[in-house]
């Protein structure tokens, strides 16, 4: 069951991730580029949703990006090369066994990441190891408990929680978002300053009602449907009242709030 | 019952809300000020945390400052007068039976009035009767529902919620932010714009730890101990346990956060 929900990971998902991509590039990315010439470690690039909006922003910098899934890694490759980006190179690699020396990256970009792991802080500490002294990690993740709504609906909050309890059986935890200072704090990173982001959709921003509410976050949990019930941790008709109330948001008197947090931080400068 | 919690009404609270309002200030109010000369009502002002704010940032605007308690509307006198402020007369007025013709006012300002109201439609269309055309209305409230912190705890959100089945009984909605935009469309105001005001609080802040989380938010939730006690929605353990979850999260790797909506509409032009 681990990976049956996990996103990012099936092609069928690809689709709605490189749609959240688009609709939020500016939110999480706008101020976030790299210095001509600096070399940047992407730590689990997924399918390259935010790789390409990372090397496009960054031209004169040099990525390299790396996933544990090798398709993954496949499919982030031919994005990038479709989108005409040279300053990126791929491998396949574990971020618990990555074949990278002390101090090689003078950037770390993480986004997406740590709501797979179970073991966040030691994760960010290997990372954090692979920065030059001075150096920053960029950390991005989102927060389902973020998730409120008008109208309100018990039937919806319950079908997100289905995700919430599936990404907790597989090890993870959806609502890291806000847990970002305390980790990377324990991480030993340094000036650590974390920002939230947050997605406020009503019917007077169609496009986000469009791109967010319906094809980004309720897509996501409505693709969890199959792995709740056979998980025993939800009921057909209860979950897809609640994905009914989720779509309910959308309407002309319909409000949808998300947020997403990022964090940055340095690496400890040498004494 | 309905005002034994209902804030603003009891000395005791009076502190509370100015440290609420000198934290918040350029959250809330940084994009409000109006033209020299412009004639604006500020519907329940309550003991003027606000109104201090909104006379200063518009020095050459004439404000007209209404609260249905007279013992508020005497403190908020006694308050802009200590601030050295003439440009504010007050009155003591129901918004649902105001002294005022129709379309007297440039504008209008609403904050952390409307979720006491069991009727704030009604209270928006009246308010909009008496904008000129092309006036604006601004309305600023919380929403005790985008609550959530690190580490969770159920018990605190079982407080929280007190405060909110407390307000509900009294014939308010503590959860009002979210619901701005369709209340003020459905008000008759047109180009209604809704922002969020997101208040993210981690130990790099302290003013926020101790201005908002501390004594504002958490001093707002141990002012209804009593109230929830006696209408047998709590019961002390528990409620004290909540209490001390939420005072948890000031500490180094705690984490708290909360929002508040402000929408700015238009009342309709001639034809």
């Amino acid at each position: 069951m681990s990976e049956a929900y996990v996103h990012g990971y099936h092609s069928r998902e690809n689709e709605r991730l490189e749609d959240q991509a688009g609709t939020l590039v500016n939110l999480l990315h706008s101020d976030t580029s790299y210095p001509s010439g600096s070399v940047i470690l992407e730590a689990g690039c997924g399918v390259g949703a935010q790789t390409v909006t990372l090397a496009q922003r960054s031209p004169d910098a040099r990525f390299t990006s790396i996933d544990v899934s090798a398709n993954s890694v496949a499919e982030a490759k031919r994005r990038t090369h479709a989108a005409g980006l040279t300053n990126v190179q791929f491998q396949q690699a574990d971020i618990f066994a990555l074949p990278f020396a002390p101090e090689s990256f003078d950037h770390v970009f993480v986004c997406f990441v740590l709501e797979h792991l179970s073991r966040p802080v030691e994760a960010l500490a290997i990372l954090n190891r692979l920065l030059r002294p001075a150096g920053t990690m960029t950390v991005i993740e989102g927060d389902h408990g973020s998730t409120y709504f008008h109208p309100d609906s018990n039937a919806a909050h319950t079908a997100i929680q289905c995700l919430v309890e599936l990404q907790r059986l597989a090890g993870g935890n959806a609502l890291i978002g806000r847990q970002l200072y305390p980790l990377m704090v324990e991480a030993g990173l340094e000036a650590v300053h974390v920002s939230p982001r947050m997605v406020y959709v009503d019917s007077s921003r169609p496009n986000l009602v469009d791109g967010f509410t319906r094809k980004t976050f309720t897509a996501m949990i409505e693709g969890v449907r199959e792995s709740a019930i056979a998980a025993g941790i939800a009921d057909p008709e209860s979950f897809d009242a609640g994905i009914r109330d989720l779509h309910r948001t959308t309407e002309a008197d319909g409000v949808f709030c998300y947020t997403f947090f990022k964090g940055v931080g340095e690496k400890r400068r040498r004494a």
